[in-house]
């Protein structure tokens, strides 16, 4: 991640962190407006100071990119340049290719207020746009630094899009719950749930629905088991009609 | 998006910044706690002020989702609390299905320091969970709502993973190619390029292939015949060797 004429000492911090964020650690920055070192940059960082100390900086692009084969540009407006245009996700993975093979890959970011000079974007192999509100595109370089290192990490990422966390238990088979259901039903009936008599059936039908259609664990089986029991057991239900498992 | 206790104003006004970049203006706000409105905020929203002008400021959770009737809660940690547990990806493509259909759906982030609360969890249908490296991964509010807008806009996007842009141009066709590396080779051939004339053939080949590699355009095909007739024309070339089209 290369920082190119960066103003503001916490984006360089920020900057920084999200590299951190997402496993990156070699920072290089040119020519930044306030000097080297920046007392803001590391009030920023906080645990990615050690990025900060070991960021390589220099006074031009040039010196900057030197050792790269490969280098991308970010920017958010399209302009009169041939250039493939990446998005965040595709340059990621061909990053992550280039690396794997042997290559020497870097990114260029602008400074705040401006974004990188055509002269910058010039010198390399492709750009990267972050698709964006065409109204309102403008991400500040810390924020760019963030979502292409987020792309970078989910481009060796494996995380399923959806999980079920169920710690220290299972899902109820649905066995479970039809006894639990059949069990409430019975508790319903004793306490004239299932009034008038005619609409038993459908009002049976709902509970079952109702009670059926969750993805409930065997832990929250046994939790809606001592639900019924406590309110079967309320004062207000008469004591004959006590539920005990 | 709703921010959960926010401590920071200038966090404030960079999540809707954030969201506005990506075409998102809902913006909810429980219980700031320098009050509100917050002028810092309004300072780091510059154009993005309108979304604070309009937030939903309430003073807890329950009030703040009850219209809603699908909530996601982001936090970095795995907890013991029985949940589906999404991407930023798979949330924002689960988010655009439901609001496609009608529903409501809101994000709750959690304050800079410490996130969400296990009781701001427990009363969402599910949690998001951003992929990073688990050594350090604590991102700011406004960085989360950064990073899920832009999985919000990229759900509905079709920016091709690369493009190649050509202003007023077109690539060219191999056989412009052909007939400029053509014209090259002559031109080398009269200023003597070719020698010893044994390796003739593969030095030939040597420079068909570095110029057949590249994705000319057309307009790149016009500057490499221009720069080969400006270095023939070089007075050290001779007066003799001048090639002109």
């Amino acid at each position: 991640m290369i920082l190119v004429r960066p103003q503001m000492g916490e984006n360089i911090g920020a900057a920084a962190r999200a590299m951190l964020n997402f496993g990156l650690d070699a920072l290089r920055i040119v020519a930044p407006r306030d000097g080297w070192p920046n007392p803001k940059a590391v009030a920023m960082a906080s645990g990615a100071g050690r990025l900060l100390d070991q960021a390589m900086v220099r006074g031009s692009v040039a010196e900057a990119t030197a050792d790269l084969s490969f280098l991308l540009a970010t920017t958010a407006r399209a302009r009169d340049l041939t250039k493939p245009v990446f998005t965040p996700r595709a340059a990621m993975a061909e990053a992550r290719r280039r690396i794997a093979r042997g290559e020497k890959v870097g990114i260029l970011f602008g400074p705040e207020r401006a974004g990188l000079e055509n002269a910058d974007l010039v010198a390399a192999q492709a750009i990267v746009s972050v698709p964006a509100n065409p109204d309102f595109s403008s991400l500040n370089i810390a924020q760019c630094v963030l979502l292409l290192g987020y792309e970078w990490w989910l481009s060796a990422d494996d995380t399923p899009g959806e999980a079920l966390v169920l710690p220290d238990t299972r899902l109820a088979e649905r066995g479970e719950v039809a006894r639990f259901v059949g069990h409430l039903v019975d508790r319903l009936a004793t306490h004239h749930f299932f009034w008038p008599e005619g609409k038993r059936p459908s009002m049976e039908e709902n509970v079952v629905n109702l009670f059926s259609r969750a993805a409930w664990t065997e832990a929250d089986i046994r939790t809606l088991y001592g639900i019924v029991r406590a309110l079967s057991e309320r004062p207000a239900a008469g004591g004959a009609g006590e539920a005990r498992e």
